[in-house]
């Protein structure tokens, strides 16, 4: 049975990364304190790469290493002149995460070749698979590393110059593991480009929906915000001297979540808001806190509802220094857009699905994906299928092999009706 | 000028713990990086005992180092068999604190023998002076160590056989200073025991009076809290299916402050309520909060205020669990009570501030003092001097020499009149 190759990729592949090394075939196997650390250019990225480059090679495809590291296979079509349908995804983790965030996306990919092989399905486009560079952000502080520098949002010089904790360069890391490539990937031979991934949020297994079909990818806006107030004795200091930093911080914990309730309402939006990360400084029972460091994660598919919530947040964090006597500095770093996905292949992934009785729903993705560069250049689709529990980027990350099958087999469809003239 | 002998010793030993090694004699060379560190049992500690030893010994004073390291120096009175006035604090610092805290009591004591003995006073009680060791917690995790030893509340074996974050026990660690002595100390011959100590709060210095004549040590009632929500993706949980911790948390934060300030107003009373530690997990600014631990602080000079606010901080954290759909985790650490201070005493420090003509204001004191101890068994005082700005366990710490003089002034004063029969 099919399924039987793709999950043994995936279960083969579990093992990279993972201390002590041993293979996680069921859910019940996971280890919530040992999941996949595979950050770019570690021993246990080059083992997932060579891994999936012996895939291919198997496949005959055309294999080329651009010069960030990103991996492509080709396989011919039979009509020339034509531009690809590529697919694909990123083989990378996060500091313990799970096995399939990823790396599902690669091999589902390789799978999806190996059946239209089998069937001796004449594509006339080229399918091309791909694989990202240092999708995660866990080694180089950049996430969506490979898709930025492919379609030249990042440069390739600031790319490879990038250091991780040890000081090592991208460049001299990709050279050490053999996957730094010379060739200068253009994309104006790409037609498509899909991606299947796991949700990483609860909502299609909370709804026993095996198939998500991407409309949306949600914009990411963040403010980093610090308040400094007066460090003092919690003992000594009456309330009225006080200008306790973390009561402060107490207000825009609330706020945040207060306005994005307001924003859904009023909008009948999907918004997210979160205060992720909170420092306290300097952190003792008894001190009054001197200074909270705070990081806030505003997201929505539309521009203005997210730009709407971080300026309400922005304004609200301000006008809290008159009220508490302290001062605030605030920080924003540069906004990752809404990504539309395409209407082209958002439809031909719900007849695939339609066609083989398989039920699929429409929805937005929250998480960040190489497909919203992709998204900026080429025809952009994903397909998603459930997470368990909607946990990931965590060692209980986990999907069922059922539902994966059945993701694999509305990919394999769409992308027949991709690579296909008419 | 006598200040000038005291100010020597307070400058002198202001270079102990401060690295680099750097004497401090004003306002204006105070670095606000670099305070004193100077944990019990640290190399630093031993300097600062040897240099007090030495002013003891060059007053002759009959010196004992008792089985936990405190230090006695008494000078004998005219009239046999009567009990002592014991007057001191100790020497010990918190990490990165300022050169008074503690220090001050010890030599204004020794100054005040000195003064004593210029005058030819004859003490018809003996005078003695204590160092107590390990007052601040700052190595081996419990405060007002050496004083809790003494009054028997805490068990010898138990103090000793702690550790420092080196693995060192206080046994080792005061032996390898030279300061673990044999005798068991009572305090059957003592019949007072007076404090003078920095404020380390605003109320002095804000009123511009130089002495504080405290009433009551404030009691100390903490709780740790930790809540248990559930850690996931910031983008792709939507708000309606999160277990956020650190949103359940800023509910504790706003419920502390206001509860606080509601009992201040029931009961006119100067309770304060400090959430002075807050560590967040896994602390990403794109993930959920999965749990968040938070100290509390909760102070008044009545028992039955402190525990009510106690009582409902507790109950408010419980109820959260249901609202949120979080587990939440309390813990109470042994109470401190409220000590009410001598009032004998209280009396003739007011007494000699009036006769010197030395504005005085009677006080509580919000922070803990080994006094709290020495009151259960001995008929116990303290005098406060301003802290510049209410600042301390810092590095800007700081008290004005002249206001030093005065309190020197007024605690010769109290020391004479409490050593005399009549």
């Amino acid at each position: 049975m099919s399924v039987n190759r793709l999950k043994e990729d995936l279960i083969e592949t579990s093992q990279f990364g993972r201390e002590p090394i041993r293979k996680v075939a069921s859910y019940n196997e996971l280890d919530p304190e040992k999941g996949v650390t595979r950050p770019t250019g570690s021993e246990a990225d080059k083992q997932i790469r060579d891994y999936a480059v012996k895939c291919m090679k198997e496949l005959d495809l055309e294999i080329t290493i651009d010069n960030i590291g990103n991996i492509f296979g080709k396989k011919k079509g039979n009509k020339k002149d034509q531009k690809s349908v590529m697919c694909g995804s990123h083989l990378d983790s996060v500091i313990n995460g799970g096995q399939f965030d990823g790396a599902l996306g690669v091999f589902a990919a390789i799978e999806a070749i190996r059946r239209i092989e089998e069937e001796n399905f004449n594509n006339e486009k080229p399918i091309e698979v791909v694989i990202f560079t240092g999708e995660e952000g866990s080694a180089f502080g950049v996430t969506l590393l490979g898709s930025a520098t492919l379609i030249g949002k990042l440069s390739l010089a600031e790319a490879l110059s990038r250091k991780n904790d040890q000081g090592t360069t991208l460049s001299e890391s990709l050279k050490k593991i053999g996957y730094l490539g010379s060739t200068k990937r253009t994309l104006e031979d790409v037609e498509y480009f899909l991606e299947m991934h796991i949700e990483q949020g609860p909502v299609l297994y909370n709804k026993k929906i095996p198939i998500g079909i991407v409309e949306n990818i949600a914009g990411i806006a963040w403010v980093y915000a610090t308040i400094f107030g007066e460090g003092n004795h919690a003992g000594t200091t009456p309330m009225n001297m006080r200008k306790d930093a973390l009561l402060v911080a107490s207000e825009i914990i609330q706020f945040v979540n207060k306005r994005t309730l307001e924003i859904i309402e009023e909008k009948k939006s999907l918004t997210v808001g979160t205060v992720g990360k909170m420092i306290v400084y300097p952190n003792g029972t008894n001190i009054v806190p001197a200074r909270v460091d705070l990081g806030i994660d505003l997201r929505d598919v539309k521009y203005e509802n997210m730009k709407l919530l971080q300026n309400d947040v922005m304004n609200k964090i301000k006008s809290l220094e008159e009220k508490f006597k302290v001062k605030t500095e605030v920080n924003i770093p540069p906004i990752h857009s809404p990504a539309p996905l395409n209407q082209e292949i958002i439809q031909k992934i719900e007849e695939s699905s339609k066609y083989l009785g398989i039920k699929s729903s429409k929805m937005n993705s929250g998480a960040g994906h190489d497909a919203q560069n992709m998204a900026e250049v080429v025809k952009t689709g994903m397909i998603f299928v459930p997470s368990v529990n909607g946990i990931s980027h965590s060692p209980m990350e986990w999907t069922e092999w059922e539902d994966i099958e059945k993701g694999e087999k509305v990919l394999v469809e769409t992308i027949k009706k991709l690579s296909m003239l008419h």
